[in-house]
């Protein structure tokens, strides 16, 4: 039998939590659970059950990344360039063994209740152990419209659902046999590879071709380009039938705006005011509102938003326009 | 005849302009108009009409007031203790010749259109020559609830209104018989000080008293105290018979709030972004709003309002709040 390898992937900016997250400081990299990153509580999670870490990241991130790495075994493939997660477990897959089992993280979400964590896991890794490609799928406990849903019976998947409109996701709700997509999977390396070449043949061969092309484990940039640049979910696990779901109840969120933050900040003792307005991050200046509610200040060096909790979503929007204008201020 | 003289009261803080206005930074103060203040733009307006000026104000007002009088002809009459408005022009009457013109103008309103302006007051000022006391009444162009208004037929007045409620001020606006009491007012010395014995004997005889135990323009403390602390509305205006309006069509704002400052700043070509929402005061960062309109964030060295505009008003009970806990960002 093999090890259990926890890859973690870290890609992406968070542009949905700027000013806080920006190129120089993606979201996983931000101090602000407790002091603690997403990322540093993802590596400490998973090395509770993993025996080593693959890291796939940017060559940007690694000097993020390094510090809580120090201690775990680790190894790190560097993506010259981003190829969305179907390529990057690819490289992950090619760099283990067959029969080492993969246990997939993102590494800007955020978990809750450990023990509950381990123990879906670990029934997951029984799955993988039997050749499955195991999704991990959360009770949902209100009707979210920001995740996508798996559609179950017991540990079988019936249908992936993308986000759903606000009816949908309470009808979703009621009728208890859907779950939130986590993004976290579980399969061997080597299952993992015959479905990709099954299922998406020529992301397996562009994959296979640059990681086999790549030096010190950074994988060429030319290549990289020729790889269709697709979803994990798009190209395996929505057409995969080894595929198997864990429900879990272990609380989680994939942190992805300001409205997932400040439900955390909030139930972790952060102060509102009155009308539920909060201030997130530094400032030296007294922050006061008048005549709104569940708005969120984020304060940085540099740039203040103004946030009306119910367009968190729209930050991204934002962030769009200030990258078309080459703005400094997502650097 | 007397003399036309301009008594510019100085009392008040602005506290619905707070952050900006301070105890020690009153509205009135604010270099906030094209780079000049309320205070500045008042003196200039009227020294165009009134031979002198007699300013009636806080000892702590001086040094902020004493730029603007630069090379205009003034006395300055000190309040030890602020005592409302007819114990004010009460000061400066007792400091006047009988026949003196007493031009009464508040120091923190904004008029614009000079030419209006005067020609109104020289209307004004050929009432308050034929012993009247004479008023003047803007003409409204919407119906705000945040001014008082007056009730008239020609230059006769029939009734004073208090602030009314939105469906009264569109009752006000449509029967075209009401105007804004601008607080400006016009008239002898002498006869103001008989009107007002006549009306308020008591604010009359302990002013009169504090006023002779005055020792250079600096008003007894102890003596004030004793003065009953009423408006001059309602110490004369309301009741007097030689009273006179004056209709206005100059453009007036008591610039009470940060509503009429921002309609103020966005006419002069102060930037909002598309949702209407403004930055107004000093910062150094890039202030974004996503998911709000017509919000308005006021920035200060030590404190930021983030303020929606319709709750302007409100901005004084944060005000008070901060003064009941004796908070050093109001001083």
């Amino acid at each position: 039998m093999g090890k259990i390898v926890n890859v973690i992937l870290s890609g992406g900016v968070g542009s949905r939590l700027w000013p806080l997250s920006r190129k120089s400081k993606p979201k996983q990299y931000l101090p602000i659970f407790s002091g603690k990153s997403l990322f540093e509580l993802a590596v400490d999670r998973n090395s509770r059950i993993a025996q080593e870490v693959l890291l796939v990241a940017s060559e940007s991130n690694l000097e993020l990344a390094n510090p809580a790495l120090q201690g775990v075994s680790h190894r790190i493939v560097v993506e010259s360039v981003p190829r969305n997660t179907a390529a990057a477990i690819a490289f992950a897959a090619f760099a283990l063994e067959k029969d080492d089992v993969m246990l997939v993280t993102p590494s800007d979400h955020l978990v809750e209740n450990q023990e509950d964590y381990k123990s879906a896991i670990e029934h997951g890794v029984k799955f993988a152990e039997k050749d499955n490609i195991v999704t991990f799928g959360i009770v949902p406990h209100y009707p979210e419209t920001g995740y996508g849903y798996i559609e179950h019976e017991g540990n079988d998947v019936i249908s992936f659902r993308e986000k759903p409109n606000e009816s949908t996701a309470k009808e979703f709700l009621q009728r208890k046999r859907f779950l939130w997509n986590s993004g976290i999977f579980c399969f061997k390396a080597g299952v993992f590879l015959e479905e990709l070449e099954r299922y998406s043949p020529a992301v397996f061969l562009a994959a296979k071709e640059a990681f086999q092309n790549s030096k010190e484990d950074i994988i060429d940039k030319e290549l990289s380009l020729a790889i269709p640049s697709i979803s994990v979910d798009y190209a395996v696990m929505e057409k995969s039938d080894r595929i198997k779901v864990v429900p879990a109840k272990f609380k989680w969120s994939d942190m992805g705006a300001f409205d997932s933050l400040y439900e955390h900040l909030k139930d972790n003792g952060h102060p509102t005011d009155e009308n539920g307005n909060m201030v997130i991050g530094d400032t030296d200046k007294e922050i006061a509102f008048v005549g709104l509610k569940d708005t969120i200040v984020v304060s940085t060096d540099d740039a203040l938003l103004v946030l009306d909790m119910n367009s968190a979503q729209k930050v991204k929007d934002l962030y769009e326009s200030l990258q078309e204008n080459n703005s400094d201020l997502i650097e």
